[in-house]
């Protein structure tokens, strides 16, 4: 089935509101921002095709080594370039803001663009290392994307609000602090969508951003930007955040690896709202390989953040948790299906494959009982509280005695939960990011969206890592094609699972990649990562190409 | 000068309330649980020394070997004691139990009374390292109490509310299942004010709790019946609560040994209330040695609590950090006066003989600048923003604006502090615990009482050590001796002060222990542990007798 535009937002296109000259001069200012000579030939940017790679490629924009540079997956590489000079900053940070320029032009990714404040940082940094021999820190000359979430000095963080423009922030969040003390460069700032709390990043002031991989699909949120210069690999190493899914979605949907971690030990420090969320937002990475993540981590805890953020906790990143076990075959959870939205067939294909290559590989999928017991364990947070927390309404809607009895429903959840998972004995859960594929723009706001797969783990602040495993494959996927029996005999069981179901389009989502979840419990970055680390090695025996 | 009785507590005592029924039932089944061979006889009760101490001992109802062993102050000779079976586990409980016992009649210092299970659970320890050889952890075998705070299963939680009683907890609190699992022997629950909000620990069920050392005088709040328990020696360890200084205003009234943790390393979970506190209340040992704070902290973050209560933070006892550095002095703030209240004689000299001996010992007190700074931070703190939240104002009285400026405002400080703290380098912060050093029963809640030098670590999460430094004394610290002009010369700064200055009476408080207060920094705990280390063995070169 295919996806009417709705009447309403055609209408709203031809409206003029109030802050329509605001939002014109904003788009027009980060348009001059780009250089011309980074702007897509006028026939190429009428007609791109649907993959942002494609288009810069076509572009001619960036010379052969750029290409090889930006396509780089492991950022230690990048260091290693810079280090060991024979690549300079300048050179490096040049190469990915052509490219995130590019991207911006077809995919709406960016807000604020800072390419100049970035290549005099980038000298400066080559200076230093030339002068002195020494790297600044870990990531000495590698450009870093930063959601439009965190403050940049000089520059505003609307994050998608008209009201916001041209109000540049003092100072700089904690995590660009701590960025830049370890040598990188921020050149960019990612789009979002309005109000944050959405799958679907657009705003009115910077726009509708689209998927990396297919222009006609949407980017993701409410890291949407984030995750569409990621795809276009406008950058190597980004900055998201995520209170539901929102670092975990739009990864998920452009095939990126990422870690959506416990709370305090990325700082998420905002200077615009300090309200008290029922479930606490973090910050986390998102990339194009495990280890990119796996380095910033590592060297970001290293870096003593807790001396800086003072909700950070203590703990530096536990290497030899993030290895997997040499002596023994990991055992994980398994979940299919929560009971509450059921996946479309590349997701549940996608799962299945990974699941079959695990035991293959001699580990053990707990099925049998852990897997029953986290899915009757996942339909404990059910609708209400979620849609409640995540969606719908603010905090400040909710009275204090909702507030309290949420606060008493959570910990007994927690305590619940946790009990549950210490007594399986588990390294991991596996389980889909989302029960669906691709969307096409504003089509997710049009019913009750189901985030139970990822906003759950927010709840009980569990971490979480992403690893693109499959690509939906309209042969082996299809409807009507025989081999998804179980889907075609579904029986509905909400509105979320009807839309669900009556949105999968073969056709539309045709080659977009798909990730599994792994969920390591709380402060489980490190073991999620190890567990990252086997599937990985096991689904992608070469890079997996987003 | 001497304190009136308010002639309205007089006519409320003449009342017979509607609960008044209850109250008598319950108070007349705690008694009952006590066994008549370990009543008082009525001599001694209708007029008993004023101190607890002296009440035992003349009681002639513990042998000399129990007197001997409920006198130890380090757990570990204890715990050493049950482990090489020189003692059994029942007769140590037994010893407890007794001078438990007779504390309560002299100090109404417990809630729930629960021997007969202590010692049914005391002999099945017994049996167990008998048959195995083994014991059953840490804490095998030892007595430990617990505010009336925390849920014991079969035994009411009513903090002081008449309302609450005859209703028996249906499970354990986190940290009685932990407790239980390290070998510990359960057996009182001690008592608190009706709101747990102050520091004076009396209500309508279980009465005015008073100090173990002089009857005359408060036992301090909300752990005011921890307190003057282990100021009794009626306990080796306690369990007690803090959110503005509940743990260490009654461990600096009987000269007690203390950690007031960040949170997330000791469960504070409660079935009763789930709101969102501003500040977040943590619990914490009481003792009557400082290593006996650090030896229950050290096997209770090694038995991995966070398994358990999923708001702890898996970092281990770091000993590394407890234990003071072997190839430099220690690098000290100091705050004397905070500028709003300033400190009773007895307390400025405490202050002053413990910065003189560590300055004799070679450490830097760092007055000169960070005194000055830390003084103009601990500003920031204002009374409203304390007061708001520890004393008066009850967190749903807050409007959505108003909590969301708190945080904000909160944040701000916390992070300035932080950058403050960071760049001084020390190692930990020595102020007062209290400007004041007793007071008689209901004298507390008379005026608007300063909690500002506790209540603002709570504010920024920072670990607090207690270590007992000093008594009061009538010949050093009189006014009008002329050894305290500047007390003398004082100018009133505020309703507190001039309450606190007002109330100042050196023979009523002489003799009183005075302890410093180590602050440590966000989890600073064995920091201020080390810190305490070296204060302690300056200033009590033999063991302090409370």
């Amino acid at each position: 089935m295919t996806i009417e535009t709705h009447p309403q937002d055609q209408a709203q296109e031809h409206k003029t509101p109030p802050w329509n000259k605001r939002v014109l001069e904003k788009r027009a200012t980060q348009l001059a921002l780009i250089p011309s000579a980074w702007h897509l030939p006028a026939p190429l940017l009428a007609n791109p095709p649907a993959s942002s790679i494609d288009t810069i490629c076509a572009s001619g924009i960036l010379s052969a080594e750029e290409l090889t540079w930006t396509e780089t997956a492991d950022i230690r590489d990048l260091v290693e370039l810079v280090k060991s000079r024979r690549v300079t900053s300048e050179a490096l940070t040049t190469a990915f803001c052509k490219r995130a320029a590019i991207a911006q032009q077809v995919t709406k990714c960016l807000t604020e663009i800072f390419f100049d404040k970035a290549l005099q940082r980038a000298r400066e940094l080559d200076d230093h290392l030339l002068r002195t021999g020494e790297i600044v820190g870990p990531l000495h000359g590698v450009p870093v994307s930063v959601k439009d979430r965190f403050d940049v000095e000089g520059f505003d963080t609307t994050i998608g609000w008209v009201g916001l423009t041209n109000k540049p922030a003092k100072s700089n969040s904690s995590i660009v602090q701590l960025l830049e003390s370890m040598g990188a460069v921020l050149y960019v700032k990612t789009n979002v969508p309005q109000s944050l709390m959405m799958s679907d990043s657009y705003n009115h002031v910077f726009g509708q951003s689209v998927n990396a991989l297919n222009h006609a699909l949407i980017s993701g949120g409410s890291s949407g930007g984030q995750g569409a210069l990621l795809g276009s690999r406008g950058s190597v190493l980004g900055i998201g955040t995520d209170i539901g899914g929102s670092i975990r979605v739009p990864s998920n949907l452009q095939g990126l690896y990422s870690i959506c971690p416990t709370t305090g030990r990325v700082p998420w420090d905002c200077s615009f709202l300090h309200q008290h969320y029922l479930i606490t937002p973090v910050a986390g990475p998102m990339a194009t390989s495990l280890a990119t993540t796996e380095y910033f981590m590592e060297n970001h805890l290293a870096s003593s953040p807790w001396n800086v953020d003072p909700n950070l906790v203590p703990i530096p990143w536990r290497k030899e948790l993030a290895t997997p076990p040499a002596n023994r075959k990991l055992r994980l959870g398994v979940v299919f299906d929560d009971g509450v939205v059921k996946p479309q067939p590349p997701v549940a294909r996608a799962m299945r494959e990974t699941v079959d290559s695990l035991r293959a590989a001699g580990h053990e999928g707990i099925l049998a009982d852990g897997g029953q017991h986290c899915r009757s364990l996942c339909k404990i947070v059910d609708e209400p509280l979620i849609e409640g927390m995540v969606v719908g309404k603010e905090a400040d809607l909710l009275s204090h005695e909702e507030r309290e009895q949420f606060e008493g429903t959570k910990l007994t959840l927690q305590t619940a939960f946790l009990k549950q998972w210490i007594s399986s004995e588990i390294d991991a859960l596996l389980l889909p990011v989302l029960p669906w594929v691709g969307y096409k723009p504003k089509t997710w706001v049009k019913s009750k969206q189901w985030l139970g797969y990822t906003a759950m783990w927010n709840l009980l602040d569990y971490a979480g890592v992403t690893v693109p495993v499959a690509r939906a494959d309209r042969g082996l996927d299809s409807v009507g094609s025989g081999c998804n029996p179980e889907w075609e005999g579904h029986s509905i069981r909400n509105e979320s699972d009807a839309f669900n179901y009556l949105q999968y389009d073969a056709d539309l989502v045709h080659g977009m990649p798909i990730c599994v979840q792994i969920v390591g419990g709380r402060f489980g970055e490190e073991k999620a990562v190890a567990v990252g680390k086997v599937v990985d090695e096991l689904m992608n025996p070469t890079p997996f190409q987003s």
